[in-house]
């Protein structure tokens, strides 16, 4: 294991610390809703999300409690997303990091609620006090988390995703549906550490900047894993693209072609952070790892 | 029509049109969202909860354009919860304020991602600095809100509706479920206008209260439209708990036992709001209007 790798492994252990912590013990008759929330939120996963909230939150000097309790929030949110995804009337995939999928190890009504609670649950997080001490701080985290993950952002670009099957996208399309798609939760990710640490306006856009380039590297390297990885290691079927003859960025720009692209990107990204110096080591090593990866 | 029913009927024109901007035209290959999330907050409705949002929000001076923002948050999500409580795998209806239900109108997939889009939609209305000036108003709005439509709220309360199924509840048990699946969320309804009212601890405690009896009231008064009312009337199918052989208010008490209840915690409901004077007269009209309604 690299010393990024250690690192990132480090931070999924307290981010899975907070989001135990926030998601509680569940009781009562109706307590296989939280036993479904803590299965798809505690299950795994490199929890590169909330690496990026903190690693961003690391540049201003922002506590480490917010910052993994954003982290948290934005990682339920993501959570939330996958479960619904991989809905039968969506997805409809059975596999998800390596076991059953909600609705599968549940059933469709809980793991319909699950999601809707873990969404909900973030709001709740965000707009505590312990967030931050500061309203305006928590007010403007509810905002932007609200604006990348709504019909502008992550939802819809899933609906886009989903009325595509029936159209034939091109670069530029497909780029707009993976911003929506993914490219917007992992901006406010980076985007939290600079609203938690009031960073100026051009600390803002560096940030902004950067994730804009990982998002796509991200999801680039996402679709040449459905073409080239294999589904025990990814810990999801893989080749579901081709077989759905759904347009990719490899399908588009072949897999030598996305691969540069990713590649490129990756570098641009890192490119972005020089302002900040040495403290953004970590974030550049994510956007070297987001395009290595091999799951 | 009765002068509360006129102005029930002005409120919930002046909520359509907040609701009709804040929507605004769906645009794009997905914009099926938009118009999904448009035909399930649009298509009528008493408007009850946001009618409770203005009427509160009044005792304290509230702006009306603040309280018609926090009216509209909570209504998408009223909405949102009715169209995951009618998908295939929930309730199962076809039926729905006398039109087809989200799903049947589009397909579950629109469905669920229109509710998720409405649910998070409230989140960033109310976060945003238009809602009021003050970010701690903002903030509370978003905790209060995702409290009572979370885990330990409506989604918990729905989620206990359907393990009832298999158990045999007792009147307290009822009363927990629905203070949870319905109970939450006009109780938050009706501290909304405390809350951007910046009202005393006192007048809270008093709306919580007033919100409790009435949440209750409600609650009664709809499982007696179940058994007495008429489909048409009513806007979706009735019998459905009878059928289903559903433990509910009217089949612990009986049809008058449940309708003396309601009267009762109607009568209590508005001795609750003595303090607030003639200022509280609309709510109280609502209490007594919660259980004579028709449908």
């Amino acid at each position: 294991m690299s010393d990024f790798e250690q690192r990132l492994s480090d931070n999924a252990a307290a981010v899975n610390d907070v989001l135990d912590d926030l998601l509680g013990i569940a009781e009562g008759p109706e307590k296989v809703l939280g036993e479904a929330m803590r299965y798809s939120s505690l299950g795994g996963g490199k929890r590169v999300r909330p690496f990026l909230v903190t690693a961003s939150s690391a540049l201003f000097n922002v506590a480490e409690r917010a910052a993994l309790r954003v982290a948290a929030a934005v990682e339920m949110v993501h959570c939330y997303s996958l479960i619904h995804d991989d809905l039968p009337a969506m997805d409809d995939d059975d596999l998800r990091r390596g076991r059953p999928t909600c609705h599968v190890e549940y059933d469709e009504a809980t793991a319909i609620l699950a999601g809707d609670a873990l969404l909900t649950k973030a709001f709740e997080v965000l707009a505590e006090d312990d967030t931050h001490q500061d309203a305006k701080v928590r007010a403007e985290l509810c905002l932007a988390l609200a604006k990348a993950a709504g019909d502008h952002g992550m939802v819809g670009g899933q609906m886009l995703d989903l009325v595509a099957e029936d159209h034939e996208l091109g670069v530029a399309e497909i780029t707009r549906l993976q911003r929506m798609k993914t490219g917007e939760l992992i901006a406010i990710s980076c985007e939290a550490g600079g609203i938690l640490g009031k960073a100026s306006e051009h600390a803002r856009n560096t940030l902004h900047a950067y994730a804009h380039d990982i998002g796509l590297a991200f999801q680039i390297a996402d679709d040449l894993l459905d073409v080239e990885g294999d589904a025990d290691e990814v810990g999801k079927k893989t080749g579901k693209d081709a077989e759905s003859g759904k347009a990719t960025f490899v399908s588009l720009l072949g897999v030598e072609g996305a691969r540069e692209q990713a590649k490129m990107l990756s570098e641009q990204a890192a490119s972005h952070l020089e302002v900040f110096g040495d403290d953004a080591e970590p974030l550049r090593q994510m956007a070297h790892f987001i395009v290595h990866r091999s799951s």
